[in-house]
């Protein structure tokens, strides 16, 4: 993955998203040229990108969404498995226990932790919830790469140094508060405020 | 809101977003030209943009990061207050429930809906849970403009179809499968898969 440019990554990605909305629509074909208008790429950029991705799409028929998709997570992901850890089983850890997105033969959900006493050793959809003091075992045993923050704010800091120490290489915060972490760990901070404020832009426009 | 264009509100977004992040960083000060680096526009269009939204900044100081935020926020939301119901009270419900950022001056969740009796007239963080057949008049009743699906995937249909019966704008859907809505019906599909395989991506990346 080294020689290939942050830039074509993110469009890749972009694809991605796109591609698993037309899905959602039940969208099976897919023309360059409505990629292009998508994602606001240039068709000559869409069919240079996808050939070199790897050898898809029929002249004149177009890409199979599916596949297409298949084909850019493929390339992503390189044969890896992502695995990743939980911390924090309160209501939100618990749906992402169950979300199907985190347990399919690319993306695994491997380990939670939790603090409560009453939660560990039990298991929500297969997966173990152990103590957060074994996070570092834990996560260096079942190979996990990224961690999930569920906690309450007031901890994702205590939760965000374990996982660094434990030697995870990216986070995702769903606490809604800061947390500090060295510069090689890559963090998304999921904030649904700006999710409505889109959301909401698009209401006024249309109306 | 009319005159704005669509472009212009896109990129007040990309400016929210990434002054959010820099204040979950604490940074409270920004040139228009670090703002520039990390949303990728430029600093002539950074400044341009700002002046429109309204007089902010200090020359060499650069602009407060929180008032720049509630200034490009006030300009999405022109004075209004989005309401917001929620249709499912499971554990993503739950947690959408006591979510802070649902609970602000200009964001609030004002109902939920769920078809579970034992949940019916019970409150989460002071917000009703209604039954799921009162959805229309409840919706009209609290002027709800945007709602938000964390219901079973088999059950999204049929709420996202109750969701525009009750005359809501804009949805965001949790549930992991496709609802097909009328064209002026605003859906963002959350999709946490594809942010794994962004947050993969970066770490591959700094290897």
């Amino acid at each position: 993955m080294k020689t290939i440019s942050r830039k074509t990554i993110d469009r890749a990605l972009l694809y991605i998203r796109a591609l698993e909305n037309l899905l959602k629509k039940k969208r099976d074909k897919i023309s360059s040229s409505e990629l292009a208008d998508i994602t606001g790429s240039s068709d000559v950029q869409i069919r240079k990108d996808i050939s070199f991705f790897g050898k898809v799409g029929t002249p004149r028929i177009g890409y199979e969404t599916k596949k297409l998709k298949d084909i850019l997570e493929n390339f992503i992901l390189q044969n890896n498995i992502v695995h990743i850890a939980l911390f924090g089983v309160g209501n939100l850890g618990k749906a992402i226990l169950k979300y199907p997105g985190f347990q399919t033969d690319k993306i695994k959900l491997v380990a939670a932790f939790d603090k409560a006493k009453n939660k560990i050793s039990k298991e929500v959809n297969g997966i173990k919830i152990y103590p957060v003091e074994q996070s570092w075992e834990v996560i260096k045993k079942v190979h996990a790469e990224i961690g999930i923050i569920a906690v309450p704010p007031q901890s994702s800091q205590e939760v965000a140094n374990l996982m660094v120490k434990a030697g995870l290489k990216g986070i995702i915060n769903f606490a809604p508060s800061c947390i500090s972490v060295p510069e090689n760990i890559f963090v998304k901070n999921i904030d649904f405020s700006i999710e409505i404020l889109s959301i909401f832009s698009h209401t006024q426009v249309q109306k």
